[in-house]
C-alpha cells in the first residue's frame, strides 16, 4: 500500500527539522469529501528518516501500516511496528523514526480543523533531554 | 493486523440483516482518547459476508487493509482491494461483500457525533434493484 496515484505533498514547508518524510491526503482533500470533519493522512519514513518533534492541541490517531520503528511521545520510546496504534494526546512531544533499518509508513487522522504545531523551547528541550534514551534519539 | 487483543464487538444489535462481519474500535473508545472527535473502527467481513445495507448523514472514511471485495454505493459496484480508499457519502447507500472467496478487512473513520443508520425502505429497495448488478449482490 503506497498510493502511487496520490499526490505527495511537502511534508512540511514551515522550516522545521525532519529528514526522509513524504506525506499523502488519502481522505478529505477532495471537494466531494468536504463533508468529513476529520482527514486520513499517509505518511512514509524512509529507514533513517524521522518527523519533526512537535506537539499541538490536537489529538492524532495513528496506525502504523507498515515497517518498523519507534515514537517518542513525551519522555518516554515506544517500539512499534505494522498493526500498532498510536493515540498523541494533546501537548504530547512527538517525533516517529524509522529507525529499524527499514521504511515506518503509517496513516494518521486528524480532525480537519485543527491548531498549528510548536516546536519544543530551549527549556523544554533541554527537559526531554534528561531522559537519556529520548536524548540518544531526538533530532531537532 | 487482526488486532487480536483489541475486543470484539457485536457488528450491530438493531436487528438490521448482515452477514460474518465483526467490528473492532481501535482508537477513541478508551477515556483518555476522548479527545478525539472520531472513531477508528476496524471491520472484518468473512468470505461471503456482508454489512448491512443501510444510509445515513454522516460520511465514512474507508481504507482497504486486507482481501478483496465489492462496495455497493448507491446504484454502483466497485471491486475493492488492499489499499483502496472509499468514501460514502451522506445518504449514500452503501453494503461492503467479501465476494472474491477471501476476507475483507478494513479501516472505518466516523465523527464520534453521528446519526443512526437508516434501513431502506420498500421504495428504496425496489430503486437500487432495477440496476441488474446490484439486484444480484444486494442482501437485505
Amino acid at each position: 500500500m503506497t498510493w502511487p496515484d496520490v499526490p505527495l505533498l511537502a511534508y512540511k514547508n514551515d522550516g522545521s527539522p525532519f529528514r526522509d518524510i513524504t506525506r499523502r491526503t488519502l481522505m478529505g482533500d477532495a471537494p466531494r469529501e468536504a463533508e468529513l470533519d476529520f482527514l486520513v493522512r499517509y505518511f512514509e519514513v524512509q529507514a533513517g528518516g524521522y518527523s519533526t518533534l512537535e506537539r499541538h492541541q490536537h489529538p492524532h490517531a495513528v496506525v502504523i501500516l507498515r515497517g518498523r520503528g519507534t515514537v517518542i511521545l513525551g519522555d518516554r520510546l515506544h517500539a512499534v511496528e505494522a498493526g500498532d496504534c498510536v493515540y498523541v494526546a494533546p501537548q504530547c512531544f512527538h517525533q516517529f523514526h524509522a529507525d529499524a533499518g527499514e521504511s515506518l509508513g503509517f496513516l494518521c487522522v486528524v480532525s480537519r480543523e485543527r491548531d498549528r504545531p510548536v516546536l519544543p523551547s530551549d527549556e523544554e528541550l533541554a527537559r526531554l533531554r534528561e531522559v537519556p534514551e529520548v536524548a540518544r534519539l531526538l533530532r531537532v
